[in-house]
């Protein structure tokens, strides 16, 4: 006899077997594709991932390595170690509103904290608004769950003196926000855009939530990269504003602030009632982050100021470095990024980022991230990562430069 | 204005936050409960937990250690690093079938395993059947994607001698398999019941699955803890049976084969053809597991033969102390289990686990986990961890024993 899969397609016993149809449709990332086109040289250099240039810091290092010398590898609690949810609501609470350990769960990785979220709100069918264009993890981990997921792209907007910055249109958010919303995912700093949500915006958005009873997942792990304000300043949160009681999960990850992408480390904020029921999903997704990698978080966390301003100071001059050179060459349009790390690029003419950026893998050894990799709202920009020195970004500009001067655009249009 | 939540009850914008219903109805961990208990008590003897009593050997550690010194902190691929992806191919065929790299895919814990296998296969209303008693974690994931779960208890029988053993009614299990149904997942060795599926059966269950294009889930993490055969062998294994196109996921972890529970690494063998999608469920619940980790991870599976022969030994040792005196004791039904490392008896007059599990914390500073824990089929039954040391277990047993004699099953029936 023969099945039928979920996709309404008949699939014999004999067949070659397949995944179920939300699992096959979800999308390969791009910027991997573009990574496979390069695969043979090795003369490349890579601005393609998002991944600070330095490996962690020896401090952080240095206490897994006493944990695991202190035989620390055995299971520890699902919501988290006590000494390092204590010290991250130390630290939120010394960043934003005073946030009580009972909100915060220790999760294995940023990533694994958005699935979490997913896995606590979506339904089948559940309506999910995202504003693109953002990280793919953001779009597609809703459709894991069934959810239906809306986009509301920022605009690539120039100021009265000519000057370019990625835009939200927050009417258009409030807009897309209707009655029996589930969630609205906002990604700010914005991977790959580096747009900075306005705590004016932030407010508004929340109280819209707020009348209509719509989940706010914020996904706030580029929070500490912004370059436009003192060191003592990180991005505006949401949880700068809401109260315990509000509809809001806010993701946070040690990968990019202690340059720790490695590690598999995040955490979650949510309302304190729902913490119990998230004890559980974590049970069921991988039970517990291992004992030495919470206690490297608790040292990054508590011992990490330092390192993270100097990160931040050495990302500052790489971003205003690669913007003055790419906004010298003709047909680039360079918005100066806000946060983040990454310069968001509008190439003049282009129609196929993933077909540009697996040439110039291929033909010029550069590896950059094509703005389709985030959405339709990327399509004719690139993902440029500046997280490097100042040496590699700028052979890295003059390879991108000779290789347009080819006449690739021109030739492909 | 209020919003239906997901299990049709009104939910106003200012009531408390709440999860969606398919999450809220999740298990609690009965056994966290009794442990919460105890709380209090600092003698006492725990049991409860499904934990290797040592930890991890030191050159495990070791492999991670110089993994970090040397730098080791960035992203790894989603399907595991090549070294350990490579390693596990020649562990698996040594011990199976031939099995190519193309088949393996290195996860965040077995527990992740699990969920992404949940995630690839099962969509909303689908109808999964489960061995029980099992570890909940079996029965509980499915039911995050959807799915309906169906039980199918093994029982506690006499052979015509009285020897005791926990087994599977075969016809039973095919009888649930019906046209339609999209999976089976089965443990064995068995948590908590020790039974290990016979090749037989294993033969049977395959042929009737490839029939009706069911798949199989096979949770075989405790597959190298057998106890009554030539430590060259391992337990019957779906793949020893299985060819590479047969709907077949096979789940494992390095948790208790080499005492890593604290280091959350699993992995996967899957059809060939599932691989890619594979990949892309794993960038989207965890990305990678970390690169030390996956360094011990090779260190424990090419040199940790003569520790897993040593913990083998210890825990056979435990396993034959425990049960006879167990069975010494009046009202104990106590089968020797053939595998995995607890002992699951039946208590003459027992109708409540938990609540007995919770009076021995308590009142005895015993901790066992109850056998309701484990499904309904589990209920009358309690499982003690037997990874322990003989003299612990002695003193288990007495507090056991003197605490039955006060007569609490007779005062609670």
């Amino acid at each position: 006899m023969s099945m039928l899969d979920d996709s309404g397609m008949a699939q014999a016993p004999g067949d070659v077997p397949r995944m179920r149809a939300a699992a096959r449709d979800l999308r390969f990332s791009a910027i991997r594709e573009v990574a496979n086109a390069g695969i043979g040289r090795s003369d490349i250099l890579p601005f393609w991932f998002g991944e600070p240039d330095r490996q962690t810091p020896e401090f952080i290092c240095a206490a897994a390595q006493a944990s695991l010398a202190a035989g620390e590898t055995f299971y520890t609690p699902n919501l988290g170690e006590p000494a390092l949810r204590g010290a991250m609501a130390r630290y939120l609470s010394s960043w934003h509103r005073p946030i009580e350990e009972n909100r915060i769960a220790i999760t294995n990785s940023g990533v694994s904290a958005l699935m979490l979220a997913a896995q606590a709100l979506y339904s089948p069918g559940d309506r999910v608004v995202v504003v693109t264009p953002v990280w793919p993890n953001l779009v597609e981990i809703p459709k894991i769950l069934g959810a239906r997921v809306t986009e509301v792209p920022l605009a690539l907007c120039a100021d009265p003196r000519g000057v370019l910055r990625w835009d939200l249109d927050l009417a258009a958010l409030l807009a897309a926000l209707t009655p029996g919303t589930r969630a609205l995912v906002i990604n700010s700093p914005n991977n790959p855009s580096g747009w900075v949500m306005p705590a004016a915006q932030q407010e508004q958005v929340l109280a819209h939530c707020r009348r209509h009873g719509i989940w706010i997942v914020s996904d706030e792990v580029y929070g500490r990269l912004v370059f436009d304000a003192p060191p003592e300043r990180c991005a505006p949160s949401f949880l700068d504003i809401a109260d315990p009681l509000d509809r809001l999960i806010v993701i946070n990850s040690f990968s990019k602030s202690w340059m720790m992408t490695g590690w598999r480390l995040g955490w979650m904020v949510v309302p304190a009632a729902l913490l119990e029921d998230l004890g559980k999903l974590i049970e069921y997704n991988s039970s517990c982050a291992p004992a030495f990698v919470q206690k490297a978080g608790v040292a990054a966390v508590s011992q990490g100021e330092s390192v993270l301003r100097e990160t931040l100071s050495r990302f500052r001059t790489a971003r205003d470095f690669l913007y003055q050179r790419l906004s010298a060459l003709p047909g680039i349009d360079a918005p100066l990024p806000a946060g983040a790390m990454y310069l968001f690029f509008r190439v003049a003419g282009l129609r196929d980022s993933l077909a540009l950026c697996k040439a110039l893998a291929a033909e010029a050894g550069l590896g950059l991230a094509p703005g389709s990799a985030f959405g339709p709202a990327g399509e004719g920009c690139i993902r440029w990562c500046f997280a490097s020195s100042l040496e590699k970004l700028d052979r890295g500009v003059d390879r991108f430069s000779a290789f347009l001067a080819t006449g690739y655009l021109q030739h492909s249009a």
